[in-house]
């Protein structure tokens, strides 16, 4: 559907609503939500962005929440310095070849050549593990929970794409260490809850939690849990979130081992974790609820959750009604403050409604509140939700209970919503020639797999589409299927040394997901 | 005065105090108590720092106070890449060379050179501006207000110190945009009230605001204002955090106009602000507080507010004592936590209470709680204060008001101290042979001056220190002097016309402030 296009007088500029539908041009959509939307500004040097405060408070809204909850657990916030020395980046050797390819180096300062390259840190396990390795003398000392807030910059040549690929992102690094592989296992988890939860219960965002094969596993670890999505529109997977158990890896590199409580003289190397969320998540958000309208915003991050917009002043409109209408919006963005929703109210007067209307909407604001002459006499709003159009007619004198309530009942549609979507776009294969065409319809795939890297390079290969004359999608994406996750919660019908392989005739081991991802 | 030492048997760590004296070996001491206190730890590549948890958390109070005070202003928080490429950092002339020499380049990602080599941003004026033009269209786009935390690096080659001059720090910066000259004047001083705050409320650190002379000022600003500190131990002025008002010249270079609502056709170029406050109001609080034990914390910014340590218990202590001192530990602990104390019990048991007095005064604990057998009979806690060593008796009963209230006494003592100092140490000098000789017995000095360039420079040419026979304080530093600020509170006695610049004996024109700094 066309934004509704409203007439302005020539001084005033059009409102240039999305013009390429989400479901036929999804590229030039998702750009247009974005900058039209006030979320992000394109910047000259590429594969880099500017986060609006459109974007920047959601990102500011998962901090305070993830923030607390991890205190809770006992993490302390540190800062660690962007710069690392290439001696250090290199020591530990899986890890390094995982991201030495997309290391930016710093190799001059004013007009002088260093004396060595500086890498800046494409994550930090290595800047900062030469120092727990300093400060963890004892079991006394463990465990050691950090956690950093910043940015890292991973210099990648693939097409960059606003919040899901760029040069430079912010997130999270939690890097912690434990005695034991018991408390470390525990903890990997508990973070993956929060990281499902984000998504959940912050973005309306479903997603699906697994472990990443052998393959797919951060570089270096010893294995990595995630909390896969889905974007309806291509019918790609993507990663949301990872939680990493190190195991002793990384301890033994880089030497951190305390003595045996248990056995005198022994000494242990300890167990790590690392897990990390970056601005992704906003990405993923945007691309599951937008419309061709603009922007849908889950109400618990939305920077504006209320607009409240004077409709109905014509000419005729006297001028007792004119200011009973000002006063009202003024009152009720009043109260609705005080209640503690975030609100704004939109008096400008050189825009009309409608003007205001597709506005707010290319904007995302969850709930518009309406407010003329005729509500005015009936002492009511109309209240009109963003993300189904749905409009309901609410006294006035019960807004500071009815809103909250109206916003957390939007917040469960917009989950549902994208629920169904996802749970009707994975699907259970258990014959190859199946595979392809589902993955043609835009669907993930899970299987009965072997577990064999090899099966999942070969997967891979055969799923990349070729012209076959098969009727397919266009618009799904074309490249191979990776593995996405072994999910925690399998499927039955696994039955040892008889279920096979569908990609290669092996014992099936778990059921896998693979798609097409980002 | 050295630190306790207590006996520790032979398989625990001796706690080593600080074992430079503040007075005698400043550098020494600094490094010590940043170390020995958990705040900081020395990192492999040269100018960089390691915050730890005990200095991050007090820069989280600090954003955490100064983010709220902006929002209440109208500003919003954003984020702009870290990477600035050439072109546009060279953009304003007086700006660049100001940073140029420092600027970091990264010229290589992963084996590959880039085309054109990348800055790391010095300060976001030239990265934020160019999209300043694009999104200010209209005198109704105005104010813009955006702020955005993040660190930048400065290249210095000068040799680096923990918080004061890193190559890497944290900070916030603010960039503003607005129609007329007084608006954007109004909001510099208000931002400079608020950064004054932080150091007198928060950190308990007595700064003078004022103006920075032309020589000083912001490269390619129009003025600069700042809040200036003073370090007693060395007897050297230091610049807190300054607000600068830009004027047009950003805007011009720029291209940020709109046409002006009161004349028809005509442009106007916006006013500009940009604001900074940095890391560096840590380091200055530890040097104004820390002594010869460690560092000594503000209550409103220590990461932990009062300790408790169970205290008294000898072989002879029954084991019903025990268990009520270990309970009430407890309990108190968890008192404080309910009046919102940060407060921490320490019930290891593998160190004595001597021991554990010292690791605390180390991290400058501002409040512990002592409690043994005979505090329970009475039901009471000695409570010692770190910065005096003042102990008194309170009751249990009341700890959940008193200690507040104690901890904001602590606060307001602090602050008093280190004003006195500072007062007592900025000299008011009308005769040049006063000058040199103030700042050798490291005082700051206040002169009626002439305003003029030349003027300063050859100010800083003839106090550096030569040997002159004159006995002065060896431990005061040599440099030559320069102007820190010319205060907004104006000492009298200038009469225009008559009274002469001692320095160069032009008319003075204001009081200014010069000496030996940071």
């Amino acid at each position: 559907m066309a934004p509704k296009k409203e007439k302005v007088d020539a001084n005033k500029p059009a409102l240039i609503g999305i013009t390429a539908p989400k479901d036929e041009d999804f590229p030039s959509w998702y750009q247009q939500v974005l900058t039209k939307g006030d979320m992000l500004e394109y910047y000259d040097v590429s594969g880099c962005y500017i986060m609006k405060p459109g974007s920047y408070s959601v990102w500011e809204k998962i901090q305070a929440w993830f923030d607390g909850k991890i205190k809770e657990m006992g993490v302390q916030n540190a800062y660690f310095p962007m710069f690392v020395s290439s001696r250090v980046l290199e020591k530990e050797k899986d890890h390094v070849e995982g991201f030495a390819p997309e290391v930016a180096w710093v190799t001059k300062a004013g007009s002088t050549d260093l004396e060595e390259p500086i890498a800046i840190r494409p994550t930090s396990e290595t800047v900062m593990y030469p120092y727990y390795a300093k400060w963890i003398r004892s079991h006394r000392d463990l465990p050691l929970k950090l956690n950093q807030w910043n940015s890292v910059v991973r210099w990648e040549f693939k097409h960059p794409q606003p919040f899901l690929r760029t040069r430079e992102f912010l997130w999270q690094e939690g890097h912690t260490a434990f005695l034991t592989r018991e408390e470390a296992e525990q903890e990997v988890l508990e973070v993956l809850d929060l990281y499902a939860r984000i998504y959940e219960e912050l973005l309306a965002v479903p997603v699906i939690k697994g472990h990443k094969t052998e393959k797919e596993k951060f570089a270096g670890g010893f294995f990595t849990t995630t909390t896969e999505g889905y974007i309806a529109a291509t019918g790609r997977g993507i990663q949301g979130a990872t939680s990493h158990c190190l195991g002793q890896n990384f301890s033994k590199m880089f030497g951190i081992s305390v003595e045996d409580p248990k056995n005198d003289g022994e000494k242990i190397n300890v167990w790590q974790n690392s897990w990390g969320l970056s601005t992704r998540v906003i990405g993923v958000m945007v691309m599951t609820h937008g419309d061709d309208k603009g922007l849908v915003m889950p109400p618990r991050v939305a920077q504006y959750q209320v607009v409240v917009i004077p409709c109905g002043i014509t000419v005729k409109t006297t001028e007792e009604d004119k200011a009973n209408i000002v006063d009202g919006v003024m009152k009720i963005e009043e109260t609705l403050k005080k209640a503690g929703v975030r609100v704004v109210a939109d008096t400008r007067d050189n825009y009309s409604p409608g003007w205001k209307f597709s506005d707010w909407e290319l904007k995302g604001v969850p709930l518009r509140l309406e407010f003329g002459p005729m509500d005015f006499r009936k002492q009511q709003v109309v209240a009109a939700r963003r993300a189904t159009g749905q409009k309901d007619f609410l006294a006035l004198a019960d807004l500071a209970e009815s809103i909250p309530k109206l916003l957390e009942e939007i917040q469960e549609e917009m989950y549902k919503k994208a629920k169904s979507s996802f749970d009707s776009h994975v699907i259970r294969v258990t014959n190859w020639e199946d595979f392809v065409p589902a993955l043609n319809n835009k669907n993930l795939v899970q299987i009965p797999w072997c577990g064999v890297t090899d099966c999942e390079d070969k997967i891979k290969e055969r799923s990349t589409r070729q012209d076959t004359g098969e009727e397919v999608d266009e618009r799904a994406p074309s490249m191979g299927a990776k593995s996405l996750c072994i999910p925690f919660e399998q499927l039955e019908g696994i039955i040892p040394g008889e279920t096979k392989c569908p990609a290669c005739g092996r014992d099936a081991k778990v059921w896998c997901m693979f798609g097409r991802s980002y």
